[in-house]
């Protein structure tokens, strides 16, 4: 009855649904926690707006109020903040008028507490839509509840208010997605018992924003200017950023267990950088291109590490949490409340690009952006002041997506003179002319194309719209979420320990928080200012590394990260000398894992190893082709080999497939190897041999009680492994005693059994194989972290 | 007597020679072309600023002027000359004009023109000194005179003119020193016949500018400062540059001779660049380190191509030339007056940075510099405007040496704020400190320290000074100049035919001559303006690739070079579009000559390459080991593959050294390599072979009767070839032609008459091999240069 009444009102109004188009079915929209400040602020504003757009689109709506309070008082929370809803300004006053009446008419408060609840739901659902006789489209059920409410909503939805076959049930959740990769693979695991994927609508509201939401349109529609360009031979840098003037005061419950990381940069800055990087499809429009390229670009970012990020906290944080959370005077907070992270991706459009994603409380401004900055490749002959400003090729150009507040004041797109005229749509986004004193980005206005939106419109009125018209490129897939967590885990793990510079907040931070990007890691510019900490404050300083002796030989002992940093500049180090003195450098590798982490550390930090002199030889290698996912040889190559430059001819993998067969005595690889170690390595003394141990003591691929390698002639020798695969090919340990030094490095707490039982026996090669290690005219040194020298 | 009446006159004004310093000896100072315009204009005061400053330092001094002008108004001309010395601003007058009367005093007039007037001077000297009981320090000769004139005049001096055994000879000789590398070679052979290396001091004045010559002491005086930063990862790019007001007018009988790049760039400019790259010696006092780390940065400088330059000529050049040299309406010049290089250095501290060398005249001002740019790797997160400006990350960082002229109009060495605060010898260097509105390289001066020489000095009495004392680290060396020939003069010759962009001059230039940089090439960033064309000017266009058939083929052709660069991006084009399909690529290529620049190319202009999913097979070997300079690997390595990163394992040189031996039959290096094709080459159709054709009809290494190879099943065989080394490895025709894509490549004259022949014959492939190549599904392409195509 109520409907139909409705759409007679809305026939004489003249917004004209005509009743063929009824026919595409009815919407029930459902708000849970209608009476929430979100709801309050945004939800409901954007549930009218949806409406003003589409009551003429064939669709007939409803809308349902849904939060634990009882039918009376809930019902008057909810329809007092209906009242209030204001009419987007390009409406015409009389039709706005009487939309909202309709609007309020369409809606109603439900308690939802109980299973029951959701079966009463349900029921007065289809009652209405069988006496309106209304086709069901689909359901909108939109989370604006705790995330720890999820489940059991969820639970109850599915059970009790999927709509009948045909029709679509839409879930829209609100973040936290949960607080790293397993916490947030769990709650997707839960969520997914409940609802197919395409049933679930995540939000980061960011995509709403409509500078973000116009990045990919914009590189889509601009792609003749931008394909030559939108690279790493034409961006300098790519600079992602939310700055926030207010503090966390009075939110400190929430923040203390999230910090700046997890709440902006893991999710609102990371999916606009992905907006930016991954590669276009072919139609933006289409839906799941655009997700499986946004993919792809998560899967193309090279692993963040400790240093890659700087962290700060400003200064009033920890009181307001020893108050808020009634801690003590003593309680140590450790949540980053600003961050810079710098991010490389290794896709070849992208290799090499810094790309800086900047966020934190307490600063000088609020503002926030996506700056693309380009490269100056230009000499301009004529003098500074005698040029044409409008076309100079030696100003800055970039493009930026001004998302909002700060000196502009409005979401906007800017694209500098001297690059190109974008292609713009113009029913949206109308060029901003006239005058301005105003500097941006070190330039004035004036050196840009500057568009801003004909409506602004609210996030979360573009994010409902979207909802409505299922384009799920605009929220987080499973997927995607999963990607974002996976990439940004491992750096909020390491960085747990890692002190936080203090701030003072406000414009009183000056210089404190500018950081420098140093051989792919980032260090705050200005030394750490002694009078800004806080004296109570005990900064961990465990993690430098610490050197004693370890089996009568010197010992480096660290936190993994530090130790790895460590033994990679002795390496270089070592390098240097050595191809200074003698013309070349021969190191040998092993192989397994922990030497991976030192691989990457090398070819990310180490720009100035002498590699062009450097001859890489294999410690040891299983009897499998080179290529290979288990070939020691291919690890070296994929981790190291293939972002460094050795000369072709200094690679020396061990010839452990020949004649197409592996390890085969009669082939003499073995031979082959001692041969061509003789040839090129004077005394066949190593210039460094880099050696792990296993924890039964092996070494290089010399097992305990092996026949071969722990002793003789033989410099080359065919072993068999304990585990799979069992041949292997090894450097014996009297030629690793010829060597001028031996590294050995230990990781992980798996190993401390191991390090204790060898710091107590003596030279017994036959029972624990690396305590035979013993360079005879060369020297020993251990690089063990402290949960292998610790436990 | 004159000499004894002059110390006299020393010993009373105070300028102090103590008579035991008198003891190091008399320098007797002949200036060839006394009269002349450089004489006039900057030797003589040299000179006397060198006699003022070493008056007393304990060597005497006597000034010969002489020119080919008869004695009587020789010496007139000369003395008008002398008398209007001036006194430095530094110097007292009255002991400037006790100085000035003794300089006049030790100063004569001499006619040179016959061999016995050099007889006759030298015996002058000879009786002067004996008269005056002096000892011979030494004795100079300034070549002030045409450089047609100076064999003779070297010849004279060697014969007669040489001090006696004990005494030093200097020669001062004054640029041009040749047009190009053979005429330079040329004139330094007839010298070195004359003279001793030690005894020429090759004058380029640019290395007595004041801030040219501090380059060396700054580097050396900071290094605490520079060492971490003057590199690659710092520097973003460094600018050269003298830019002129004047025209050419009046000297265009020199100019149309020589133009900018050797006017200016050749010398001027690459001596201030070499300052700025060349490796810091120990200590840069020592003359033999400087000169030898100089040298080394020549040999590190990338080889310069046609499109590493942009060049201009001013529009009314063309008739100034055309009166000046009495030449017709239709004659063009092709001398550029404006010149923009793109220089590289594959010295690994300088690997990918843009050296820009850049001159001009008619420009919009007159100034010189040598700019070097910081990378910005800072993010400042405090607002632009709330910055404290002084000390910002984000702000450039540059070092400027400035040579003089411009808004400054002074030496100058300018370093910014936030970079450091130099060491400059407080002695020579003072702190220009005050307020300027003075914007300079898009900064306020006060960004910057700014540092100006307490006394400013002219080049030539810097340069007299170091004569005098020796310093050949300010000249330069027979083997400094023939390696900047070296360097400029295949651009020179490239550049011939060259199209120059026309400018009207001063500020009306605009933006004509701004330049940018892409993919290791310059280009100017306005296209061609039609309208500022001279309509009677023919451009060349000859050089335009056009398309046709050979042997029913397609044929591209082209000069050498634009062919070369068609080939790579058809290459290029190629291997992308198979990898899009298939995933990999399969590339043989030859060995030989021709392709040597095409690998370059490939490693210098092919960014985008797919090099990851390309496999490198060699179309034929050398048997010579794979590091043997002669092997077709080596040659591969070095041009291509060590620049570029292909894996590993798709890398797959010939095995033509099993066993420590050369294609010995029972290795089977055939079969291995057969079988490595068929095991990852699908059907073995390789998806691009590259060959060349040798002037017996050639290809590949299959020779006219081979044995082996042009038919049968064999795919890969061993070979003989006519010349050294005999033995090669190749592949067979049959597998040649299985190939789904094959380009010819012929370049040069030599090849004329074989492609002259092959456009007549049919398939005989007994007589000439490369006329069995005829792909059974694939297609052929001949790439083949005007020379051997035309002759």
């Amino acid at each position: 009855k109520m409907l139909r009444r409705v759409l007679c009102i809305v026939l004489l109004v003249g917004a004209l649904p005509s009743l063929s188009e009824v026919s595409q079915g009815h919407i029930s929209v459902v708000l849970l926690g209608a009476t929430g400040d979100l709801a309050k602020k945004y939800l409901w504003q954007g549930l009218f707006q949806l409406y003003i757009d589409q009551v003429s689109s064939g669709h007939s709506f409803t809308f349902h109020g849904a939060a634990q309070t009882a039918l009376e008082p809930g019902q008057r929370l909810m329809f007092d903040v209906l009242k209030k809803l204001a009419c987007p300004p390009d409406e015409s006053p009389n039709r706005c008028a009487v939309l909202k009446d309709q609007f309020l008419k369409l809606s109603q408060y439900h308690q939802l507490k109980t299973a029951e609840n959701y079966t009463v739901l349900n029921r007065e659902i289809e009652t209405l839509l069988r006496q309106e006789g209304l086709k069901e489209a689909g359901r909108i059920f939109y989370f604006s509840v705790p995330p720890f409410a999820y489940t059991e909503i969820a639970r109850h939805i599915n059970s009790s208010c999927r709509p009948p076959p045909g029709a679509w049930l839409r879930v829209v959740l609100e973040k936290p997605f949960g607080h790293d990769l397993e916490s947030a693979q769990q709650l997707a695991a839960e969520l997914s018992s409940f609802f197919k994927e395409e049933e679930m609508y995540r939000v980061d509201h960011y995509l709403g924003k409509q500078a973000v939401a116009h990045i990919l349109p914009f590189r889509d529609q601009n792609r003749q200017f931008l394909d030559p360009i939108w690279n790493r031979h034409h961006v300098e840098r790519v600079e992602v950023v939310l700055k926030e003037t207010v503090d966390a005061k009075g939110r400190t419950s929430f923040y203390e267990q999230y910090g700046v990381i997890r709440d902006v940069l893991q999710n609102h800055l990371t999916e606009a950088l992905m907006f930016l990087t991954m590669e276009l499809p072919a139609s933006v429009s289409r839906t799941e291109e655009v997700l499986q390229c946004k993919l792809q670009a998560f899967q193309s970012l090279r692993g963040l590490e400790k240093n890659s990020a700087v962290l700060g906290q400003y200064q009033a944080y920890a009181s307001q949490v020893q108050e808020e959370l009634q801690k003590t005077q003593d309680y140590i907070s450790t949540t980053p409340t600003f961050a810079g992270v710098l991010i490389h991706s290794d896709n070849l459009r992208w290799e090499g690009v810094p790309f800086l994603l900047t966020s934190g409380k307490a600063l000088d401004e609020r503002v926030g952006y996506v700056r693309v900055l380009f490269k100056n490749r230009a000499y301009c002959t004529q003098r500074e002041t005698l040029r044409d400003a409008g076309h100079s090729q030696c100003k800055a150009k970039q493009i930026i997506f001004y998302i909002g507040h700060g000196p502009l004041n409005t979401p906007a797109v800017l694209v500098s003179r001297n690059l190109f005229r974008p292609v713009m749509p113009e029913d949206t986004w109308r060029e901003v002319l006239g005058q301005s004193d105003l500097h941006i980005f070190g330039q004035p206005l004036s050196d840009y194309y500057v568009y801003s939106p004909v409506k602004e419109r609210d996030a979360y009125s573009v994010l409902i719209s979207n909802i409505y018209h299922g384009r799920k490129d605009f929220f987080i897939t499973t997927k995607n979420l999963l990607a974002s967590w996976a990439f940004w885990t491992p750096l909020l793990d390491s960085i747990s320990h890692q002190p936080l510079r203090l701030y003072p907040g406000g414009v009183e931070n000056q210089h404190l928080l500018d950081f420098e990007m140093v051989s792919g890691e980032v260090a705050f510019t200005l030394a750490e200012p002694v009078e800004l900490l806080n004296p109570n404050r005990l900064m961990p300083s465990d993690y430098r590394t610490i050197q004693s002796k370890y089996r009568q030989n010197p010992l480096v002992s660290a936190w993994s990260e530090d130790l790895i940093s460590q033994l990679a500049s002795d390496i270089e180090k070592t390098a240097s000398r050595t191809v200074a003195h003698t013309g070349q450098f021969h190191l040998a590798l092993s192989g397994g894992s922990s030497p991976v982490v030192l691989f990457q550390r090398l070819a990310r930090h180490h720009y100035a190893f002498p590699w062009k002199h450097t001859h890489i030889w294999l410690v040891d290698e299983r009897c499998v082709p080179l290529t290979d996912i288990g070939s020691n040889f291919f690890s070296l190559h994929k981790h190291l080999l293939q972002s460094v430059r050795v000369p072709y001819f200094n690679v020396h993998p061990m010839p452990v497939h020949l004649n197409q067969r592996l390890c085969v005595e009669e082939d003499r690889g073995t031979e082959l190897y001692a041969k061509e170690i003789m040839a090129l390595v004077a005394n066949a003394s190593f210039d460094l041999v880099l050696l792990g141990v296993g924890t039964d003591g092996h070494t290089a691929s010399l097992f305990p009680q092996s026949e071969n390698g722990l002793e003789g002639a033989q410099t080359v020798v065919l072993t068999e492994s304990p585990v799979k695969p069992h041949q292997r090919m090894s450097l014996s340990l009297p030629l690793i005693n010829k060597a001028k030094q031996v590294f050995v490095l230990v990781l992980g707490k798996g190993k401390h059994d191991i390090t204790t039982l060898l710091s107590r026996v003596g030279h017994e090669p036959r029972k624990w194989p690396v305590s035979g290690v013993s360079p005879s005219s060369g020297q020993l040194v251990w690089y063990m972290d402290y949960e292998a020298l610790l436990g």
